[in-house]
């Protein structure tokens, strides 16, 4: 039998989570431990066979673990915690917060490379994945427009910003995209879309007793940055139903290019990329489990540094072997 | 201004005119000669710049080629001119004769690694962006199925069938991937589908006169490998209807994968990938443009030997630099 990689986790909220479920549908893999920040009792794992350790630890443990996956998130956590465990360990994450990416990418990148150690940042859906077709449709396609649209999906972002107006108890706000304006791209428009266009926001709110719920609403109708420039919804339930009917955290979106190609540019194609997730951290724990894949082999083949989805052949991200890829799925 | 990239093509046939075009898009790559089998002076080509030139001379413009496309066909033209070009040239290729992928890989693999040459074999859309899409859906959701529909959109072997039948003069076939299949695997249901259940087939056909059409069209729908298997639907149009209405080359498909994670298996994603094009061969030549440019840098590093989608980079299809590419598009 081939050896395992052994993995550990940094974090274990949805992501990290959701990364332990993932790693058990792949047997290349294996987990070891999961540091956390917090009290360590605090933590149960009903697996004899993983290690629960504070994140002081992890230094203690460098031999025992191939490829640590960092599940913090990107405001505070990761900025930090990135370049820490890069000189410690080969590492995974989703850092998203995209206009920071280049900063990020060069902290990461100038520790692993010192300590000859292989970090794949920015990993996930998007970024990760849309990224990816976005890229490709670009290559591909140069003349020609590509197209994001998110959702239906829960947006936490706009979910707290609800959340922090007074009287407000609980909220949840789904982004939507607008299926008409999909489909006219998917028919070759290559429409100029403001921001309203694009998305709908569609938003489930608690509130306490006796608040004036008119106000509410317009207070998040009106809110700049997160809903004045939308169509927005405001629905207001009970805490029931909050618990009830929207406590999944359901995503997706699509990537859509529209290109020309021909002689006279006569002729239209439309490459399109989309997920439907019932569960965005669950879903973009599974990518994250592939790439700490993808990072333990270019580590062996001595491909030090920061790497992000561009930078990887798809064939790293298989437990299949080349000519298993090319006799089974090319 | 960086130096642009010298292609040449082999084969001016429909994929070797997309390639053409495709170039025209893209302005760090440049046409240099189109290399035929057929008399030279047979081929026009309204550019001073772009050299017309006999398969044979081929040896003496090693110098002035970086990669050189070859547009012939998987049957007969590919397994022969792979080998024989990829000891000269970097190459690309769409050979897409799927069960015989691992023979002529090694054939071409063995050649171009003795020579230092980079050879990107089977690039297209299926094989090629559909083989990756399969790939990274099972890498990332293990638990799960894919399923790969083609069309709507025209068979050239299937039309060519139909041709050979007697009193038939001329015929076009599309293949039409079953749309309420496709919709229930978007749904989340993971079906065991039949060849019957997963396309129809779609045929206009011009006889000539007097025959029995209802003969032929029994004949079409009995065909074994070919017909029999799936509904056929017959249609009789004249000789300009199908010059009119049937001319085009479309084709297109989709890639969707549907597979469970969570501790229960509870929850399902859905990732879906697809294309709907005008031209099959315009776009397929839109993608070897775009590998040409990869196969240059892989050279140019030092990776020499037959590479397939499933080795090569995202990063190295795009003309923009890493840097840019994670500043404008992860």
């Amino acid at each position: 039998m081939r050896e395992t990689i052994k993995i550990g986790i940094v974090g274990y909220g949805n992501l990290g989570k959701g990364v332990r479920q993932a790693i058990k549908q792949n047997p290349d893999l294996e987990l070891v431990a999961v540091f956390t920040r917090r009290d360590v009792a605090s933590i149960k794992i009903d697996d004899e066979q993983v290690k629960v350790l504070h994140v002081n630890q992890a230094k203690e443990h460098v031999d025992a673990i191939d490829v640590m996956i960092l599940c913090g998130g990107s405001a505070t956590d990761l900025p930090e915690q990135g370049p820490f465990f890069a000189a410690m360990f080969n590492t995974v994450d989703s850092f998203d917060t995209h206009a920071r990416i280049p900063e990020y990418f060069t902290a990461v990148n100038q520790v692993a490379e010192e300590h000859g150690k292989t970090s794949a940042i920015s990993i996930g859906w998007d970024p990760g994945l849309f990224s990816l077709n976005r890229m490709l449709a670009q290559a591909i396609l140069p003349a020609g427009r590509e197209y994001t649209f998110w959702g239906p999906g829960v947006s936490q972002g706009h979910s707290d910003a609800i959340r922090r107006i007074p009287g407000v108890k609980g909220a949840v706000q789904y982004t939507i995209p607008v299926s008409e304006v999909i489909q006219s791209i998917r028919e070759g428009e290559n429409p100029e879309l403001s921001t309203r266009e694009k998305h709908l926001r569609d938003c489930y709110v608690v509130v306490e007793d006796g608040v004036d719920k008119e106000q509410i609403a317009e207070s998040i109708k009106t809110m700049p940055n997160y809903f004045a420039d939308y169509d927005t919804k405001v629905t207001f339930i009970t805490e029931q139903e909050l618990k009830e009917k929207h406590s999944q955290l359901p995503h997706g979106g699509f990537v859509i290019r529209s290109g020309k190609t021909g002689a006279n540019q006569g002729n239209t194609h439309i490459m399109e990329f989309s997920l439907k997730l019932d569960s965005n951290p669950e879903f973009t724990a599974s990518v994250l489990v592939a790439y700490a894949r993808a990072v333990s082999r270019l580590n062996k083949e001595g491909q030090f540094g920061a790497k992000t989805v561009f930078d990887i052949p798809f064939g790293y991200l298989s437990a299949k072997s080349p000519a298993e890829l090319r006799r089974e799925l090319l």
